[in-house]
């Protein structure tokens, strides 16, 4: 599958983080940095750029989640390189703060990724407007809509067709739900409702399905799509970006990097956490369920296997919740 | 995706015996089969029927792998049930004595399933008469397709499409080396050469595609699929059963038993041995490569997870086989 226009976002950083509280040490994102520098991916999320607070600390919840200039500019200089990836940083609705934003131009960010579930897709859209008046590249990430109400996507997708300052507009596989058929009909209700918006794929492998379902987008006519390297995300984790270059055989695309990346850091890292698919993460996918419980389970050493109670008891709530 | 014919075979102890010599317990067979019969699965593979010899024996090569008709008895004894699943095991072309097989009316086997290489077709042809005559149910599992030279898979299809005795022909991608494009031109193949045949499909997890690879099968019409409890079979496994009943949806499955399986004999089980998708089984499946090597390479605790040198050596061995 050789398609020039394809293009690959490496989120490794920002997705794996969702596991850490975004604790990677400054030498590791150099490492995923130079990993995507030497692929030839196109673009490199490096992390959240949310607003500190009292609550939210850095301490506490890690420097990744806030992308400090100074921070995100100490790993670009670390490796420079004739044509490195676009950066990017993803923005969470209603934690992010666009006045203390730099323009563009003065900044090391060059893509602001807005992340929003349905219920907020127009405030995500001011802030598309707003990031891209400053002149960033932008992308409407929608989460969760195979758990919205078909109606309420809809509007908000005609919502999202008429904002000219969004470039991309995502459909995330939040809850690593999908089948095939379902990336297929998303995609359709996608380009029905935003026709004037090129689409970008996000999956999660809770399934073993995050690379079959890309290679589904890309079949359907996507051309933004994000990977991980080594699947690392949250949970089960992502598409792997190893496998996934290996797929396109677009010759601007070098996979020996990522796996000099996995064999050299993310072997020693898979001691200290885990990602990757397991039952819990299945059952949740397949319920269309928030990974949060599945995620619960996993990190209680003494039930963390147990999934035929993870089964039972995740049909027991859900039988709950509809009575 | 509920459809009526589609027959699913649980394949778990037969492909699972490749990673432990067939050394299971006879508790751990008789769970799997309590776990088969409970959760409706049509058709239980319980090893392989092979011929015992001085140098295979079965001590070094585990009961499973020669399937004494007594040792299946007591399994299928152990759960005596209303609707119990079609029992088969597996026939390796050249390494069994038909002449000592029971008729079938005097045998707890219902299926004997003969695996062979493309160019072992005739003789593979030849032992499915041989079974189907003394009363078996038949299938030709023909091992390794996507190495042959198409020409000589096409006449050895021309010849499975001739004979009678055969039920089921199987396209097995042996090396976990199919997207789903592959699955579909295969398949095509198969139907034009050998029409009179009803199609099964055999995955293997290298790419993370087995679950999706056997859903683009059930898309493109076949309806025999093969299936392992937790994923479990050679290097990175088969597809997982329970993910298979899950995306089914057909009434007459039921996944409790197979997590309860999975929670209380194999999650103990993967702490003796391993199985499932890593990135070594990744790169030998892009390769279309045999695992051998691969598993060579996982069995070596220094260098099991150096996915770089892997695959920096595969392609260099790759480069010298082509000079």
């Amino acid at each position: 599958m050789y398609r020039k226009e394809i293009k690959v976002l490496d989120c490794t950083i920002r997705d794996g983080g969702l596991i850490n509280n975004y604790q990677f040490s400054s030498d590791f994102v150099k490492a995923v940095y130079r990993a995507a520098c030497d692929s030839g991916v196109d673009i490199v999320e490096l992390g959240k750029k949310l607003e500190e607070s009292d609550h939210y600390t850095r301490d506490k919840w890690g420097p990744w989640n806030f992308c400090d200039d100074d921070d995100l500019r100490s790993v670009i200089d670390s490796y420079p390189t004739e044509n490195p990836p676009v950066v990017a940083v993803m923005y969470d609705v209603g934690r992010v703060d666009v006045s203390k934003l730099a323009p563009a131009d003065n900044s090391p960010v060059d893509m602001i990724r807005t992340a929003c579930y349905v219920a907020d897709i127009d405030k995500g859209l001011d802030l598309v407007r707003r990031t891209k008046d400053l002149g960033y590249a932008t992308t409407l990430n929608i989460m969760a809509p195979s758990t919205a109400i078909e109606r309420d996507l809809i509007e908000g997708l005609e919502d999202v067709n008429e904002v000219p300052e969004l470039e991309y507009l995502y459909l995330v596989d939040s809850f690593g739900a999908f089948y095939s058929e379902q990336v297929t009909s998303y995609l359709e209700m996608y380009r029905k409702y935003a026709p004037s918006k090129p689409l970008g794929f996000h999956a999660h492998n809770n399934q073993q399905l995050a690379f079959s379902n890309t290679q589904q987008a890309i079949i359907d006519g996507v051309n933004l799509l994000d990977a991980t390297i080594n699947g690392i995300g949250r949970g089960p984790g992502n598409c792997n970006l190893e496998l996934l270059l290996n797929f396109l055989k677009n010759p601007k695309f070098d996979v020996r990097p990522i796996y000099k990346a996995i064999q050299e850091v993310f072997v020693p890292l898979r001691k200290e956490i885990e990602w990757g698919f397991n039952d819990i993460y299945g059952i949740s996918g397949y319920l269309n369920q928030h990974p949060r419980d599945a995620m619960k389970q996993r990190a209680n050493p003494e039930i963390k296997d147990n999934c035929l109670d993870f089964y039972l008891e995740s049909r027991r709530i859900e039988d709950a919740e509809l009575a």
